[in-house]
């Protein structure tokens, strides 16, 4: 007779219902490879009648999903609900104080509570998985806690949000603007109804903040991270940007600098050949550069049931194999507490898109207010006259500072010629090398 | 006072000395991250007194490499050396015999016998780690064996081996020769005095086969493996392959069709947008199409001390903390045999490069032969005038079976205007999607 390892779902959405098809249908191609069998014993979820395509008469049906935790029968709960409070912090408290294990694809949670619930999970001995909270199908918290353990990173990048990258994708292919494109999304099931998470930047925040504990060991510090959204992208930015050899790609950034932790979420100029440039569509891909391995990619689906189950099934398959892994490649109670360092202390090129008047002498404004702080500007590119109207212009510029780079946007903006508020998009010169 | 894991070198060139490097000088860095104190105990190599930038002084040295097999004082042996037979081969079977675990970074070795190994260390209980043999620093054999665990594969393909791929993309940035190329190659290092097993493809196709089993769950089969090197590859190939909106790889590909496993080394053309084609010079990358997952794709550096020491560590870690995989994702001894297809039952499309005589009426004898072998075709393409002299043709074809491109190729070499076998380039689309 062998070991069971019996397993409760809480939530039975696309991703809970999906981990429960696989673990059901697929249960003799696991067992091999797996030290448990895996049950599936007890599943709760709002609504008992939905219809899911899957057979759920032979498990037991909870409708209070606070109960999973309580159940002889459950030693692991796979929590699929979602959002950083109510009743999944409920759950991940409560699973974790019974002496069970918590497997989650909450990353709000995990960048809201991580700490919390990692150290609850330390002191009970019991697993926290959390492999499905970050870029879906792309096992990247095991690549970094496990494949890549060895290195010291010095920082690591990606592409953390399928919606943005889908919209900015498009809106370069197409040349439509930033809502026709969004309004799309929707229809295909790629954005929120409410789409503020992703759009705004959240969700990549949510991750990035996880990420970043891990290769540098530091505690989760979501309220740091420094955070932009892609609303303000106008198709002239993904045009001029193509013409200087640059996409726009939303980033999460994360570096060890010698005063601390740098982290932050913005839409970025990439050379059009770096690697992270080529992730396109809804596609996710996570860069980390270590010292011993160097540059490392991994790329995939970042959301959807089938890769979310995929990693959320990596997990009970770890739990049931008896692999474990400090919760933060070292514990919790192990990490430190990283200096933040804010996104003005940065120093490199940008990329600004002004509106302005277009009349002679307003471009001797501008430059001669980069003289004054010190900013050396690299290009300028107005396209289209239109005399005494509002124009836009695009400048980029060498190397600088970001806060020469803020305090010369102040004084933009005391000029009469200058209509709006300049965007700023920072240029990350990442190769492969 | 801790469990100490005791680990025994065998071979300190660049990988066996960085591995020592890391593992000393980093161990308060490591100890966290794992279960049990790492202390390199005893080493071996051919040279006592060769300068390896690393203190020896605390370790016993072993001058027969095999002696490390029989100590108490050594629970795992890395194996260093290289080679699929000889000293190596003898260290992986006494080891795993005396019951120590093995860790290696010899591809040879385990394509040729990966399976026995495996076997006898699933007998003993002993752990046989093989992540460094199989792309450097890029942690494939733990995401596909752990990371992506429930996924059913269908395809995997890479780039496997950074010579070629370094010597690709500089002819193509180039426009220089291949030769030319090589030699360069060789004075960076890149390449090998004797450059066959990795120009010919060999070295791919050990990396291909051990992949292979691991996703498909059938034995190594490297006596399958179709492999040809890229000695062939002109830069005309890599112009036109350009113009036609491709990229020139050597890529390992390993399918599962419904008759069979069918694996092949060999160069291809790749849609220059595609992932794939996006990985340049000395980097390395696998692709794996799972059911759960989708494409996933893990990019990095192949080859090197320090990405290869990475890996190596990495299974030391797994070691020290207990985290045990079955061998191939399954044991050994659950690998079934994958019957093997020949590469001429292949479908797609292909690049064909010909030398004829340029004199009318040529293109009119191959397309008609072409024709009578209905194969279809999509382009072709002749640089340059030079009557009566020869002159290079290359013709695309629209899907057909690799079959018929082979007897079309054995017609053209009968007509008197074709002057050297044809080059034949299969062209592979693939897409993210």
């Amino acid at each position: 007779m062998p070991e069971i390892l019996k397993v409760g779902i809480a939530g039975l959405g696309t991703v809970g219902s999906e981990t429960f098809r696989i673990l059901t249908e697929r249960s003799e191609f696991l067992s091999p490879r797996s030290g448990k069998k895996i049950e599936v014993t007890a599943v709760s979820a709002k609504n008992r009648t939905a219809e899911r395509g899957i057979d759920l008469s032979k498990v037991h049906w909870i409708d209070d999903a606070r109960d999973l935790c309580h159940r002889a029968d459950v030693d692991v709960i796979v929590e699929v609900i979602g959002g950083s409070e109510g009743i999944a912090l409920e759950i991940a408290e409560l699973a974790l104080k019974n002496g069970k294990s918590l497997i989650t694809a909450n990353k709000a949670l995990i960048a809201h509570h991580g700490d919390a619930i990692g150290r609850k999970a330390e002191e009970m001995n019991a697993m926290l998985g959390y492999e499905a909270a970050v870029a879906g199908g792309i096992p990247i918290i095991k690549t970094l806690r496990e494949g890549l353990t060895s290195n010291k990173f010095t920082r690591l990048y990606g592409i953390l949000n399928g919606t943005c990258n889908y919209i900015l994708t498009t809106m370069r292919e197409t040349g439509r603007d930033f809502n026709d494109v969004l309004e799309d999304a929707q229809k295909l099931g790629y954005a929120e109804a409410d789409p503020s998470f992703d759009i705004d930047g959240i969700d990549a925040a949510h991750k990035l903040a996880i990420l970043t504990s891990i290769a540098f060991q530091t505690r989760i510090n979501f309220d740091s991270v420094h955070t932009e959204g892609i609303r303000f992208i106008a198709p002239i930015d993904l045009e001029l940007s193509a013409e200087l050899g640059f996409r726009i790609k939303l980033l999460g950034i994360a570096e060890r600098k010698l005063e601390g932790i740098q982290q932050r979420v913005r839409p970025c100029l990439v050379p059009i050949n770096s690697p992270i440039a080529q992730v396109e569509g809804v596609f996710n891909a996570v860069a980390a550069e270590g010292d011993g391995v160097g540059l490392s990619l991994s790329f995939g689906r970042g959301a959807g049931a089938g890769p979310t189950a995929s990693s959320v099934i990596a997990d009970i398959l770890d739990l049931a194999s008896n692999r474990r892994t400090p919760n933060f490649g070292v514990n919790a109670l192990d990490l430190e507490d990283g200096n933040p360092i804010n996104v003005d202390c940065l120093h490199g090129s940008y990329y600004l898109r002004l509106k302005v008047v277009d009349r002679p002498g307003v471009l001797a404004d501008l430059t001669a207010i980069f003289r004054d702080k010190n900013v050396s500007v690299e290009a300028i590119l107005q396209r289209g006259r239109d005399p005494e109207e509002l124009v836009p212009v695009v400048l980029t510029t060498h190397e600088t500072s970001e806060s020469s780079i803020l305090s010369s946007i102040k004084e933009f903006q005391k000029l009469d010629s200058v209509a709006e508020s300049p965007k700023i998009l920072p240029i990350e010169n990442f190769t492969a090398d």
